[in-house]
């Protein structure tokens, strides 16, 4: 099973919003094939390694498949692995873990059974299931999963009293940032961000080739819908923005400019409503997003802490002091520690000079 | 070496103001003797390897002794070592590092050759230096090593801000910070936290008596004499308490109290003259302090960020979010970014829950 996550990992982002899926076939003792997850539309891992011991000129009947995930029971772009396995003459099939998608969850492990095929699953589960968080994460909740980026000094500051921001963080850290950014299937970020630094959010450091098939989608929480159509980030096409008010003219410039609007207002009794957070990572779920980048200043990073919005806060601490500035969320005030939520540390570790921690809410 | 500095790290603080010392000996490839430093005034590392030696019945006459500081060279408390490994005959010593105390910084070496014993160092250096940085600072500067500690949320706020900072870390996170207490000769803070917190700053959440002597000296700056005589901190003495304006009443009152003062104002030209930081750590450099633990609020420990009085920074990190709060250091703002100090990430690790990071300056 083991061997079985790497070729995983091996699957790249293009796969979305289908999960890595990685499977090795054991015959006698001896891996006799071996494959993962092709680019979303083409075979998927159990397909692949069936192939791959064809061409190696080994016969499949008898064989054990270990795969990463719960064969797959439904025709969708491709037909389901479980049929091709029954197909095969494989007699046991070991998956890591149970397929959360509601067209599959078990059907795939009642198909193979009712085949004759003896079905085990369990076996590092955790493992697998981690790297397809955002499959799971959309597949249970029908929400993507959310990771918010933030660098800061190690006082907690995001950039100085003048609003200079650049650079806090050194050109490691930068670029570790952008394989983050590949890696998502869209990233959000508001208006605040997009007026002030006029980012492109574009995966650039690295190459995106490598991690995924194209750019991930930009999307911006942008009520007002101020957002120029001059701004870099709608240069490149696959821009949604997310507005809470109607502004016919505005409306019209921005969908002249390829942009894809959505009307999203909350249910608050302000006169100026904001975007509907939680219905935005709704709408983000039924898009397929499985894992969306969250690269947004205070304000924006702020509400969707406080709407409950973020499972993963991805922080990068540079080893510097800088005593004032402004601070990374905005937040109200608590009148007591026990208020504020206590995150768990999944992960710590230093890209160049900078401390990059991962921390989860559950 | 390495297993002579596996013996220095048993030595415990109470070898303070003398270094941490490990001593092996060697003969015709076998380990005939073994020691390290004991409580000030009793025996150096040297010595109980002799003695360790002899009370197994090894003849050491021939043997290498590798030991993890130069030997000593002068009549301090106890005889110069030297002078023992010269007497029992050994004809190789290996150090690790040449002494920085100016009495000893290559006599020692120099005692040693002119009796026909060869001498060799350098051999894990760095680690040895390491054991003894508060004691290398001193010899080199005459100044203590100081390691400010500071706990803040992962956003950098030190407390709510209604004030209430009980506990952003966790208990074994506090734990650890008794540890680094009791390591330390002595402990500074500043008079805005006995009037605030009302500590008391001796260690006990550890069991001292295992890793010092005695609980650490404690050191406030209190420019206006303002700790009340009732202050827990002056409950169990051991308290010195740098001022800088003269407040007869309240001098006497102190004095009364047990406590040590010292008047030492800066040349600020300003009608209230703050405590000279730089010039406080020279006085406890005389005083022999080789490690100085700062816990203090955000205004002195800002100021002796601000006069370049702190070697290393302890933060825990406690993974919550307080979204608002007291900052960890009061400092200017800074123009650009650039103009920040660049720390180093000397090491990173999780206690409990809670990140601890030690950073260091150079």
């Amino acid at each position: 099973m083991r061997q079985a996550l790497e070729l995983a990992s091996r699957a790249t982002m293009a796969t979305s919003p289908n999960p890595k899926v990685g499977c090795v076939l054991v015959k006698d003792g001896e891996v006799i094939g071996q494959g993962w997850t092709q680019p979303v539309g083409q075979a998927h891992a159990e397909v692949m390694a069936l192939r791959d011991a064809a061409a190696q000129g080994h016969r499949v009947q008898g064989a054990t498949a270990y795969v990463t995930l719960e064969p797959c029971s439904h025709f969708g772009r491709t037909p389901p692995c479980a049929n091709a396995l029954i197909d095969a003459g494989l007699v046991r099939v070991v998956a890591a873990i149970e397929d959360a998608n509601p067209q599959v969850a078990g059907r795939g492990f009642a198909m193979l059974r009712d085949a004759g095929i003896a079905v085990e699953y369990g076996l590092l589960a955790s493992e697998a299931r981690e790297m397809n968080i955002g499959f799971f994460k959309r597949m249970e909740t029908g929400r993507p999963w959310v990771r918010l980026k933030m660098a800061a000094s190690l006082d907690g500051f995001t950039a100085l009293p003048n609003g200079q921001s650049q650079w806090i963080t050194d050109a490691s850290a930068r670029e570790d940032g952008h394989r983050w950014r590949a890696r998502a299937d869209a990233i959000l970020t508001g208006i605040g961000t997009v007026l002030a630094d006029d980012p492109q959010l574009t995966v650039r450091l690295v190459d995106v080739t490598a991690i995924s098939a194209h750019q991930p989608r930009k999307i911006i929480a942008d009520s007002q819908l101020a957002t120029p159509v001059s701004a870099k980030i709608l240069q490149n096409g696959g821009v949604t923005i997310f507005h809470s008010t109607s502004q016919m003219e505005r409306e019209k410039n921005l969908q002249s400019a390829g942009v894809d609007l959505r009307f999203l207002p909350d249910h608050s009794s302000t006169k100026n409503p904001q975007v509907d957070l939680l219905e935005l990572m709704n709408v983000l779920g039924r898009d397929q997003v499985n894992e969306l980048h969250v690269e947004a200043g205070a304000k924006l990073s702020g509400a969707l802490l406080q709407a409950g919005c973020v499972d993963e806060l991805l922080l990068y601490l540079a080893p510097k002091l800088l005593g004032q500035g402004r601070p990374m969320f905005t937040l109200p005030a608590l009148q007591k520690i026990d208020e504020a939520d206590s995150l768990k540390v999944h992960e710590m570790r230093q890209i160049g000079e900078t401390i990059r921690v991962l921390l989860r809410w559950s």
